[in-house]
């Protein structure tokens, strides 16, 4: 790949030189790499007054090692999303110092005082007020900005053209939007859902369904996304007393449809919501899905007076929106339903005592969300759903 | 620009050096540019043997002259959709004998011996039985080859990249679907249409609708499209006693929903039909719509057992197609307004003896296939909702 691999004896030389600390003496370093993909490193000096972050992308998958190529062109992706959302939503993002698309490496903001929101509700935490509004706005103001209501038609065909980015959405095409409801080597469950599993394999009407939500995904080009919003992809904690949240890693990012993103979130809040009521502690998980969606719509229609192509009225709005909806119901289902029996599973059900129970209400929930996503017409019906299930 | 404009005389010299023509004292050249973007060029030696066209987009609209600038890189695009058809339907395509993309400039079949449709069209000819199914053909295997079900993921997302055409997608969006439905400059229309021109652009259903359908236009990544698949983009005639239909000028080449280039082709047929009707000389025309349907239709479904991505099943084909019809008949109502009362006409009205009841009736057909496209689900309620004009 040509590019230099930091390791953590690396990063005071590289911050050097690439400008972002000076006193070199004065700084110490540890590697906190976290999630599958990539490297990160904590500079900071002795007092603690100062830290950053060093993010960066690995020539393979980095849980996988060598034996899993993937390109570090990644970080491009998650660069130009950053760029796009520190435009119009910098309060919701980790602070950028500075890209080095050479060496495919992120310097930005230290959030160690902040705890991923996954940790956090797995461990029993509510999400509080806040935590789910700032996601809906998130989505809002990032997708908003990136489609052709908020960016000049040239400007967004360019966009969409630098936003490609084939091997990553492969992995959701395949991981997320196929896999599952076949079979294949990735796929893996507790033997006590052989049954579903199996069922939901055999179930063409939720293939077809399935389908159709994957080809939305790889030919809708609303706005750019995050692309892979779950709730380990967002940190939460308080500073000089006021909440933060702040929604990282998008390296999953493209243009597709705005529904993916919060689909996905969704799809998490529910899972942590089957999590909590696993373990006799729900609080306010059965909120969240109203608090974002409101959110998110609210936001969208602020911002809606400021398109930038005003041939686009206000009951176009409405479908839209309701087409966002119905997205995101799907998606839900589709992100759920691959936590559970495909690939990547959820510490949330894993970690469990007994995760079955949990995770078989989590699949009934996933299907009946992919299948009668038109009918699921706004959130009511969905918690009608979940406190249908058996 | 910095490159070539090729005058008359430049021509044979031109033909030299790309190593097309051999024999430079045998070569004659005329100017037979008809169109409004670009030049066309004949060459041919003296005893008909042998001949070429050169096509050299130039760097402004050739009928408005370098006050209205205009890329050429419009020829990128017209060599790009020209390469993709000529893998999968090389036979409904002019041959290109090569593209200069450092003087935009095509050197093709010389299809002098063709007549373009419309020209037929308008002058009583019938489109006989082979034009409208080689039409449909023509969509469905361009469209099939560079949709998701034709392409792996990759190269798809490599060609939605390459494929993007700001400047030429922008004149659709404005020119196509919006002007016409709000005041702008552009507009023009027979005094006799003014009741009709005012009532539409007051119609907020409508409005709604079309805005529906162009943000399709701009989201829709489905296929490569023609994009201007009007009669006047296709040529028909006879070579060796065997019928010959060409599509050409692709120019407005990007990738975006299939039923475009159908609606388009439909749009023409009907007006074509209604100028028949006003001079009594109905033949064929009530057939295309189905004839071409049907091609494309049957030519996608016999496409379907080679998909690269078998995830996607028969009854998701169904949907995907029912999809195609619905904005195609959506598409057909957009064009014919905005060739009655947008910025530019279609002969195949304005050379009638009094070109208003036949105009009327177009402008009201335009305005319920937008508004009811839902609910015109097959070519029986199309034609009968023809028949229901006033």
């Amino acid at each position: 790949m040509g590019y230099r691999i930091l390791e953590t004896h690396d990063i005071p030389a590289y911050l050097g030189e690439r400008g972002h600390w000076d006193d070199l003496t004065d700084i110490r370093v540890r590697e906190v790499s976290d999630g599958n993909m990539n490297r990160v490193f904590l500079a900071s000096c002795a007092d603690g007054t100062r830290s950053l972050a060093v993010k960066q992308a690995l020539p393979w998958v980095r849980v996988a090692g060598p034996s899993w190529p993937m390109s570090p062109d990644r970080a491009d992706a998650e660069a130009r999303a950053y760029r796009q959302v520190a435009r119009v939503a910098p309060d919701k993002i980790p602070v950028v110092h500075g890209y080095d698309p050479e060496n495919h490496a992120l310097v930005m903001e230290d959030m160690s005082d902040l705890r991923v929101l996954r940790t956090l509700l797995d461990a029993g935490g509510a999400y509080g007020p806040h935590t789910s509004a700032r996601i809906g706005e998130f989505v809002a103001q990032f997708s908003f900005a990136t489609s052709d209501f908020g960016m000049p038609s040239a400007e967004r065909k360019a966009l969409v053209a630098e936003s490609v980015s084939p091997e990553l959405c492969k992995i959701t095409e395949d991981v997320v939007l196929s896999e599952p409801y076949v079979e294949h080597e990735h796929n893996h469950w507790h033997p006590g859902l052989d049954d579903l599993a199996a069922a939901l394999r055999a179930d063409a009407r939720l293939r077809t369904e399935v389908a159709d939500l994957r080809h939305t995904f790889m030919t809708a080009a609303q706005a750019l996304l995050h692309g892979d919003l779950h709730t380990g992809s967002v940190m939460v904690g308080t500073r000089e007393g006021a909440p933060v949240v702040r929604v990282f890693d998008p390296e999953f990012s493209f243009v597709g449809p705005i529904g993916y993103d919060l689909g996905l979130y969704w799809a998490n809040a529910l899972v942590s919501e089957e999590r909590a009521r696993a373990l006799g502690a729900l609080s306010d998980h059965a909120e969240q899905l109203r608090l974002s969606w409101e959110a998110f719509e609210g936001g969208f229609r602020r911002l809606w007076p400021s398109r930038v192509d005003t041939f686009f009225d206000d009951a176009y709005l409405d479908r839209f929106l309701r087409r966002v909806w119905t997205d995101a119901v799907g998606y839900a289902g589709t992100e759920i339903v691959r936590r559970v029996i495909g690939f990547a599973h959820l510490t949330d059900l894993t970690t469990l005592p007994d995760p079955v129970p949990a995770s078989r209400r989590a699949l009934l929930l996933g299907r009946e969300l992919i299948v009668r996503r038109g009918e699921l017409t706004d959130v009511t019906a969905v918690r009608a759903l979940v406190a249908s299930l058996g």
